[in-house]
């Protein structure tokens, strides 16, 4: 009688990919952390933000061949190939974050999704790009990704996949609602996540003791609010002298967390996901074509340059009134 | 050298209004907690949604007399008045929710934002309105805003008032992104949330036990999101045999609960609000001109006629894919 749809969904957590690991290396890891999943049933494993080398916007790379060698001109390619066997394989879909090269020279913060007959089915570039484009040589670690990437121009695509409705968002992509919303109105029923979150971001020093919070409220209400399942899946572990948060995590339409890693090193969890479960949600409480009311949020889509300026900021004084 | 805006802010939580109370014993209700904000030093005190009746949209009022009964047609009026005179007497503003019914006969869910020397310097009429206007014999409980109220005209603004920059918004305008957003975007600070939840919504009854964990995650999330301050009050206990949440709560800017209430009836809950602990996420993580990419956000305000209809879901089958 039930037409539910179910999978087994898997993040694979990945401790530090440091500079002198070989690409193979990882490469070996990450099928490891595959063979895991599919062990345990997985439909689809995740995997973090621009895993298959060191997160290297962390420091500043001046040598234009140094900072290329980071990046992936196609995909898949031979050093990637056996992970793309591995998951033909097994049967088991996979979704991984990258530095694209493109063809033109143009370079993104990329994620795929990968079927579980090995083939790439969808693509998504990073729209929220953290941090800036001008090196801080005064502080300990960089933020450098607005120099080394573009802006995603793919938007935020929703793919029919995995039995249900799959969207793709990168790190910080995740603290921002509207990622989610956009997904939301286009019926997404997962959005498969990786990210790389420093435990200590030198301009927000005073709030890095809620580095774990931040996290896990970014995800559970966005996946509340918009009636979703979300899994992501963050790098571990001290790379490269600096400590990254971890905490993979897969979270209910509900925004429970449902299952969570724990170590800080290469770890896979796993859980099932009803896609049905969204359906309360979507139905009634967040209604959006019952309950929204667009006409009300012109100022989400316009021009940054019409909104408040934080800029005003910087000389705090009272404001006038009461 | 210090030039930081802090002031005392506070949550008036209030216990039933049953269909026997006079409005007098209400009012003098909300002077008592008044008082007892005042005496903790409170700037202003925020009460909950349409507190001067019982929450009527939970039943099906089919006389337009009786209902008209539940709307206030002047403000301040004679009824309310004691508390605009208690406000001016102990220098305490003050943000009150109440159903408003204009000149025109026009019906609106409402929340004003009154200053400590007694004057209303800010409107507020709530666009989030949940339920249905038909209704629902079948169920025990109603939720009948959509009937009883219009869509707020007045959009989601920002005023310059307690020493910093204020918003409002009313009950499930908390669960929706958008409203905190537009009023981010225009640098709010603080805003003044008063609620109605109920314990057990018939048409969600198997997540009738997260209330507590949805209320909280939706203001904490967007709290910190918009890097502002949020004071809520709710209604709380049982009222016509109607269980209440109540847990109303002072959130600060990086989405921590600074003050909570812990019982089912009035109850005042302070905490000083520094508008300058806003500065680091506005001015770094949450810098909305340097980070958001509204060429990306374009499905947010369209109108919900394009958006993902959610009805598509009442036949729930498999999606090809996979």
């Amino acid at each position: 009688m039930s037409a539910r749809r179910k999978i087994i969904v898997a993040a694979a957590q990945m401790g530090p990919v440091q500079r002198n690991h070989t690409r193979k290396q990882t490469i070996d890891r990450m099928v490891v952390l595959l063979n895991q999943a599919a062990d345990r049933g997985a439909d689809i494993a995740v995997y973090p933000e621009a895993i298959l080398t060191p997160f290297f916007p962390h420091w500043h790379i001046e040598d234009e061949q140094e900072l290329l060698g980071y990046f992936e001109d196609s995909m898949p390619n031979g050093g990637v190939q056996p992970l793309f066997d591995a998951a033909k394989d097994r049967g088991v879909g996979f979704s991984l974050g990258y530095a694209e090269l493109t063809e033109d020279g143009r370079r993104f913060n990329t994620q795929i999704m990968v079927s579980g007959e090995g083939e790439i089915i969808g693509k998504y570039r990073k729209i929220h790009l953290p941090g800036y484009s001008d090196p801080r040589p005064h502080e300990p670690v960089q933020n450098l990704e607005k120099l080394y990437f573009e802006v995603g121009d793919l938007g935020f695509p929703v793919w029919e996949a995995f039995g249900g409705r799959v969207g793709m968002s990168i790190c910080n992509d995740r603290r921002w609602p509207e990622s989610y919303r956009v997904m939301g109105l286009q019926g997404v029923e997962l959005i498969l996540i990786g990210y790389n979150t420093l435990m200590h971001v030198p301009a927000m020093a005073e709030v890095d003791h809620l580095q774990s919070f931040h996290n896990l409220l970014s995800m559970q209400s966005n996946a509340y609010f918009n009636g979703t399942w979300v899994v992501a899946a963050g790098r571990a572990g001290v790379e490269e002298g600096i400590s990254q948060l971890g905490q993979s995590a897969i979270i209910a339409p509900s925004g429970e967390v449902v299952a969570q890693a724990y170590t800080d090193g290469d770890e896979v969890i796993t859980a099932e996901v009803d896609f049905d479960a969204c359906n309360i949600f979507k139905k009634y409480m967040f209604n959006m074509r019952e309950h929204r009311r667009p006409e009300h949020y012109g100022l989400i889509s316009a021009p940054v340059s019409e909104t408040w300026d934080a800029g005003e900021l910087l000389d705090t004084q009272p404001v006038s009134g009461r």
